[in-house]
């Protein structure tokens, strides 16, 4: 089919204690790619349906892609997939770091993990080798503590170590997955998935690089990405994720206090500027980045003292653990962070579990007694840093706000459904619909749920970049669409933009690489691939590969009993934003149905919201019917 | 929005006798990229709806696209498009040769003409400069004459020409258009149309080389096209499009006395190999091609004189003219060829309407008082080659077959509709959907009725090239599908390769060269696009621009009146072939819904066949509900 790219997975039984290796040839590396394409695959395929999600019949899939390894900027991101603890529907987070690719150099594009050990244990693979070793030493350390004893034990000072703390050995429903300390696999509770099958580590030296089919080619790619690196000159690099706090606050479009409002008064003080003129200490990278946006933190003085190993907040955990708190402290902000992955915990599900715990207090559905003593209102910063830690340690009401707040509220009860700010059980992250209405669809559609990485804000369909061309004119959008428009243009720039987005979670490529580093870059990372496999593909096919892992997701959901009655959004998206330049907007409800309906029809979906067979037709995935 | 293409479009109202220049702009070039897709768009914005097509009312318009005139392989081709007299429905015909260049050289990239000319006229356009001159005294001639005559008028030895003879005159409803006296706009009647309007030809002249972005890429484009001609190892050169009529017939898909048969015992007699031995005295080619598969042929002894200037015939010709009549005299055949040129006759609905009429005769539906003494059967060379002559001067029965096989059937009564083989009233070409299945959604969809140039035969999706990939491969289509294939696989290939060639048909590049020349031809040609427009496109987006032509010449054929009950075979491809390798073959009714249902629903068209509101958001085609 094309010249030869094949890979190898590695299949993990840790009932049996058993490790094997399997080759699936490379049709399916050129049909699914990888990371959210091969994981969604097999986990249709071979996870039975209606299991329980934090039971040994759960299975956990690590998947990098055909390009993961390769020193291309961007693409140092991996998947990792299982049915979700915390939404009951498909589970799915990438990260990036170095630990995918030391995968790749260790020999495989992916782990499909079954099962569970008897008693936790940790993997250690090195260069095609594999072992499963005892874990009972470091089994409740904080992820700091455990990759210094694994380490140790190991004697391998370059080995990467993707693990989970204490928030996922307890199962809270929203743990992550950590590597080097700070690069997280977010959302949707895989961190849960991981502890639930005494697994706590995934330790990995690779040393053998990836072949190339063209390396000229290949270079000439990574050349030009590097020139071109043209975001905002560079205020990603200086500034970090948080570098548009401030704008995103003057524009109304902050969430604020639990998502009442628009605009937060301290927006400056946890700003990507203010990082950088104060607790910044040195800026971080992942793989190969051409962008460098990562930050590591340190405080030394004053009631937040922060370690910079953990890295530090992204733009996501400064509006979570902050302007959604109402906290303008950076260095609670940075604590609440470290927290957050010395426990793996996702900290866009905390910081929103802990805003909506904040409002169920000041309207008196939560008292002090429930918060054991805690004054547990927006604003309060001791607070908000206590109940990451109750979070990470299941202690108290932490116990409660880490079941994720679709399940706190239905136990609370008194109506404190109405504070609980998410999308088929998980919580939204700080992108505000009412002011970038693409949101609309990203949060109500997404599989996973309310999830920040699965289609581009408005922004970018609006946004012409320095060359005065449309970052996603490859895909036919050359005209900017208002961020408040609803209408078919919108959703016609979502459908495209989603697909695009769903083909860079299968590759692993960054979207603050793929998309808005020039006016190019789509179709370099066509020709990286190209380059990479020795395929003659192009952005049809590849486009055709991310709607086709949507799909998939999408088909999973409806199996384990979703319908299009999931596909909602929250009350509170419905009310009117309280403060801010947008103050009084709000998603009426019959333009959001109107947009779901076209968003149905455009994607080839029955009035069920049903892929219809001829979808999965023109998909080739016409297989699939056996497993639902 | 890209970097500045933009075109100018050459207006004319012959019945005010006015021209003006207009510049749509940018924008639509890049959605509608030229030749097809332009056409599409101005006619279905301006034509009125139900006019009759030979009356002053419809349009003539003439399209090349943005890339027609560069010295690429293969893109020397331009849509002439209208409503066509012969269906009353979309009519549209591309044509190579070197007038579409020329046209793009003297500063137009379309003419768009209104109106009827109140006596004969020609245009003639030079370097931006337009006259419409006195035809009196060459209307009339055949086209040979009528060239010379106009090139002596305006004293250019170096003029091309394009035109009708006095089948276009006479508005025989399968009149084609001709440039150089052996290029033809074959199918749909566009020179009825040209006919209708009082104009004989447009001579053009122009000296002004297009100007390209980037002229060093476009150099690497034509160089690999060149190098990478793999085409059969040059077959197609050396022995032309009939090269193939042997193995054709072998195979049982050579359409034989009226598709009754599959094979014809003298195939090769009529084949490419034969008519290089024996009557081959030059190998032509359109502009800039790399290919060069055209024919010059002479005859100058026996009953059958052939003049070389008119060319020689393609494969669609041997077969219509020759086996479809049951004819294996190449003298014959090329005499008709020579004749359907001279007169301006689509020699495969000319090959039809005869081969119509032989079987007929021999079942008593037609009888010597009707043919005027011509004993009109099967085989009999001299009566072919008379009937073309008469229906080139709608003489006796000639004017009946004329009217094309649809009215001549419901003329003649009887029944005769069963010998009648067209869709929507247009002659079916010379490729066998009982042994070619996807011509069976190629047919029945195609928005101009049967039309070998609207799909790719199943042949491409079966091949793999010299070195291994399939050809379609930057479109997902890796693996080979069976030509008897029906099931949804056959529909996806279908699908995405409807697209590819109707996106060739927006850019006018020859399906000869922009796929089979070698695997990664498709992404030369968007390269190619990009080089000289600017633009940053992709394959996702053109081939979008291709659905979109279709579309829109789809909902101009339900806007005139056309339901789904038009996209229907006719009788004798659902009856079993009575010979050759595929005796017994046919196309079964319920497969056939079947097929047309998984496409519509794939396409993203309702049940009724109509594209869906959600559809022509997509396309960026709201505005077109405003015109149906």
């Amino acid at each position: 089919m094309g010249k030869g790219y094949n890979g190898k997975i590695l299949r993990v039984d840790l009932t049996e204690e058993k490790t094997w290796i399997e080759e699936p040839g490379e049709e399916i590396y050129r049909t699914y790619l990888g990371g959210a394409g091969l994981a969604a695959y097999y986990i249709i395929k071979e996870l039975p349906k209606g299991v329980d999600p934090l039971s040994p019949d759960n299975m956990l899939v690590l998947a990098c892609s055909v390009i993961t390894g390769t020193p291309v900027p961007g693409a140092s991101r991996f998947t990792a997939a299982a049915k979700s603890p915390l939404t009951g529907a498909y589970g799915e987070a990438e990260a990036g770091g170095w630990w995918g690719p030391e995968l790749k150099w260790a020999g495989f594009d992916a782990i499909i993990i079954k099962g569970k050990a008897s008693k936790p244990v940790y993997l250690w693979i090195k260069d095609g080798e594999v072992e499963i070793r005892d874990a009972g030493k470091i089994w409740g350390m904080e992820t700091g503590d455990s990759q210094d004893a694994i380490k140790e034990e190991l004697d391998e000072e370059k080995v990467r170590i993707l693990q989970i703390g204490p928030g996922g050995e307890k199962m809270v429903r929203y743990a992550c997955l950590i590597n080097e300390l700070k690069h997280a696999n977010g959302r949707t509770g895989m961190g849960a998935v991981m502890g639930s099958k005494n697994l706590k580590a995934i330790a990995v030296r690779g040393t053998n690089k990836i072949e190339m089919d063209d390396k000229e080619s290949a270079r000439e790619v990574i050349r030009w990405l590097r020139e071109n690196y043209t975001w905002q000159t560079g205020d990603m690099h200086d500034m970090g994720t948080a570098r548009l706090t401030p704008s995103l606050s003057e524009n109304g479009i902050l969430p604020t206090r639990n998502f009442r409002e628009g605009a937060f008064e301290k927006a400056y003080d946890i700003s990507g500027e203010k990082m950088k003129d104060t607790i910044l200490v040195k800026r971080g990278t992942c793989y190969a980045c051409s962008v460098a946006c990562k930050r590591e933190v340190e405080v030394n003085e004053g009631p937040y003292t922060v370690n910079r190993k953990y890295g530090g907040p992204e733009y996501e955990t400064v509006a979570s653990l902050g302007s959604l708190c109402g906290i303008g402290d950076l260095a609670a902000v940075s604590k609440g962070n470290e927290l957050c992955n010395r426990y793996t915990l996702d900290t866009i599900s905390t910081g929103v579990s802990i805003a909506f715990a904040m409002e169920c207090y000041e309207n008196g559905l939560l008292t002090k007694e429930d918060t054991g003593g805690i004054d547990l209102r927006f604003g309060n910063a001791d607070a908000m840093v206590k109940m990451v830690e109750m979070i990470g340690k299941r202690e108290g009401l932490g116990n409660l706000l880490a079941e994720g707040v679709r399940i706190a509220a239905q136990k609370i009860g008194n109506g404190a459904e109405k504070y609980a700010v998410h999308v088929k059980g998980e919580e939204v992250p700080m992108h505000e619909p009412r002011g970038k209405r693409s949101l609309v669809l990203a949060y109500s559609l997404s599989p996973t749920g309310a999830d920040h990485m699965e289609a581009p804000h408005d922004v970018v369909y609006e946004m012409f970049n320095s060359e005065g061309q449309h970052p996603l004119a490859p895909m036919g959008l050359v005209e900017p669409v208002d961020t408040m428009e609803m209408g078919p243009q919108k959703v016609r720039a979502f459908y495209y933009a989603k697909q695009l987005f769903d083909f860079y979670n299968c590759i692993g490529m960054c979207d603050f690489v793929g998309v808005p580093i020039g006016p190019l870059a789509i179709n370099q990372v066509v020709k990286h691939i190209e380059a990479v496999t020795g395929w003659n593909t192009s952005l049809w096919e590849l486009l055709k590969a991310g709607e086709r892992s949507n799909v998939m997701m999408r088909i999973f959901n409806f199996r384990e009993g979703l319908t299009k009655e999931d596909d909602k959004l929250p009350d509170r998206l419905h009310q009117e934003l309280e403060s801010g330049a947008l103050e009084g907007e709000r998603i009426e409800e019959d333009k959001f149905e109107e947009m779901k309906k076209t968003y149905y029809r455009m994607a080839g979906w029955d009035d069920d919201g049903y892929p219809t067979e001829a979808k999965l037709e023109e998909l080739g995935l016409e297989w699939i019917e056996e497993f639902v």
